[in-house]
């Protein structure tokens, strides 16, 4: 669609070159480790496809996503990559992973088992990681059951294991006991199985020492800008800029409201600019009466609850020559990141980022050979 | 792809059969006044094509988008219907609503102007509709705008106006006064206008009775299931049916924690069941340690926070051969409804359906042909 700039009601520009460059300074402070990528949830709402041609060329070789149907499309654009089922051996897709070279993350003693006959049926010792569960009470293997493949090396039988890994609970937190419990408890269980390379960091385990980086890490949120550590400055690129295009100004007096329900009433008159984007494009309800958008380095509240296509922000404060129709506020941008977003909206950075929405006019940079 | 299911974290089953259902409800209610559909963001979540034939199949004639994007995507679809674009006239795309019959929602005296230049060049009087702000202050005709209309109706020459237009505030709210103050200042708008019909009514609008009809309704959420009047019972078929997969049962013990920032602590043993559906699929982190699922119509608990691909029910309480990696937990179900699900995650219903994640299987109930 030659027009689809002027069709949409917001332009998402994703700097590929941000990701890479993030991609870089993860893989330097990790120095002997590998660096791979974890692309789940289509790149965290950025894109599968673009996001990871652009890190192959790169040179990441080893990409994590999280269920089959994510990791058989990225099969499709990467032919020749280490690709990671994080949710493990999908029930009744075992054949798929074999036959288009996924590998499961093992979680219990039941997808082994079943990977064991992948592997027979295959003719051959096909490749897979072991989760331990350290703490996330989640996905992994519980105390028991590494009990019983300690017991019985024989259960790995005909399969080659890759990595044993495990998955941080609190790693945003520096200071977190949880960190270093979940260390020790995963090099208990280690010394326990067979001798295997090993997979333990992800974005913010990465900041706390080389202690947690083994030989490979993998980070997602830290590759698309944000924060790896909570309460310190923020050394990723950022990636993303969101502008939603103003449809219409309008003035209003004292004692109007705005918006469904009509939760906020004026003390005096002011200037509104109603932009395209709304709850539907995954600006959440709760940005209502408190996000911010930016036009230069002004901030412009919103006002009234967001509607599914629609925000209202307060340009009073805005020169005008930068207030008409047509125009752009800035959503996500210098001033504003989406970590900064997705405080005002009461959730974190992760959420905002797999939320944006589908219909807006999505700009790559740095894309290109 | 053939094992499109075994590949996904969970089955999104969609009925038309209701959403059909719904519509000759409201049809059937508004009398003689035309029932459109409001088929915005991807039909509220759950599919722009499969929605749209559905309800052309049906008899409906006239569907709103919100965008000119939407507005295309919908053309190619259904040649014949009448399609309005709630957004208004988008700056640079006026050739492509004249080619492709698009009609947009006229929300400002520019939007009028720049109408009669696309008009003029079409050789054609083209039709729209005139929309006016009685009390959103987000999009349409303000008071002054209407006056200068009024005072110069030669402002609408060359085109074909269909409709005027207003949009409810409080309408799922029947004791509002708002309600009839819109209707109010519609009218009086109206009378100082050329004649023409008028399209008033939203979802909630078209159950606070026949004053508010006029000759076009423009429902979209009740169309989808979701309760049109709070705190009276929902006349609507559900449309919605999604089914998470167990990855992982887990027993804890008392003293345990489960997920990211370790928020839920075990004070007795517990036996937790993993699904593949989180906050990368639109199950908001709000419903953190909220949320239900239902197994049968036992409900199990959210335990712990939300994670991007996965999410910890407490099935403790269910039967054991309903708790087995494989099977299915209900997120939405028959014993827990979209309007259920938002009343947790601290939202509305509108929110939750266009959140819906994009890596469910999707299965369509009543798509015919």
């Amino acid at each position: 669609m030659p027009n689809a700039a002027a069709h949409a009601g917001a332009i998402l520009t994703i700097d590929l070159d941000a990701v890479a460059a993030n991609w870089r300074l993860l893989r330097d402070r990790l120095g002997r480790a590998e660096c791979a990528a974890v692309l789940k949830a289509d790149a965290y709402g950025l894109g599968l496809a673009p996001v990871a041609r652009r890190l192959a060329r790169e040179g990441c070789r080893s990409f994590f996503v999280a269920q089959a149907g994510e990791a058989l499309s990225l099969r499709a654009l990467l032919p020749e990559a280490d690709i990671y089922v994080l949710n493990g051996l999908a029930h009744g897709a075992e054949a798929d992973y074999a036959a288009h070279g996924l590998r499961p993350v093992l979680n219990t003693l039941d997808e082994i088992a079943r990977w064991r006959v992948a592997c027979r049926a295959a003719g051959a010792a096909l490749p897979a990681v072991l989760n331990i569960d350290t703490g996330m009470a989640r996905l992994g293997l519980a105390p028991d059951e590494v009990d019983a493949l300690a017991n019985e090396p024989a259960g790995l039988e005909g399969i080659r294991v890759v990595y044993t890994m495990s998955h941080m609970a609190c790693a945003y937190a520096r200071a977190n006991p949880m960190n270093e419990s979940q260390r020790r408890l995963f090099d208990a269980a280690r010394s326990r199985l067979p001798p295997c390379s090993a997979s333990f960091a992800n974005s913010p385990g990465i900041f706390l020492g080389p202690e947690y980086h083994y030989d490979l890490a993998r980070p997602g949120a830290a590759l698309f800008g944000l924060q790896p550590q909570s309460g310190e400055p923020n050394p990723m690129a950022q990636v993303v800029r969101l502008q939603g295009k103003i449809l219409q100004l309008r003035r209003v007096d004292r004692g109007m409201t705005v918006g469904y329900g009509a939760t906020h009433r004026f003390a005096e008159p002011r200037l509104l600019a109603t932009v395209a984007v709304g709850y539907g494009d995954g600006y959440f309800r709760t940005l209502g009466n408190r996000g911010s958008g930016f036009i230069g380095d002004i901030r412009v509240p919103v006002v009234g609850r967001i509607s599914m296509d629609l925000v209202t922000f307060d340009v009073t404060d805005a020169p005008g020559r930068e207030t008409v129709p047509g125009a752009t506020i800035d959503i996500v941008g210098p001033g504003h990141d989406v970590d900064a977003l997705a405080a005002e909206a009461g959730t974190i950075g992760y959420e905002v980022l797999t939320a944006l929405g589908s219909r807006y006019h999505r700009v790559y940079l740095g894309a290109g050979r």
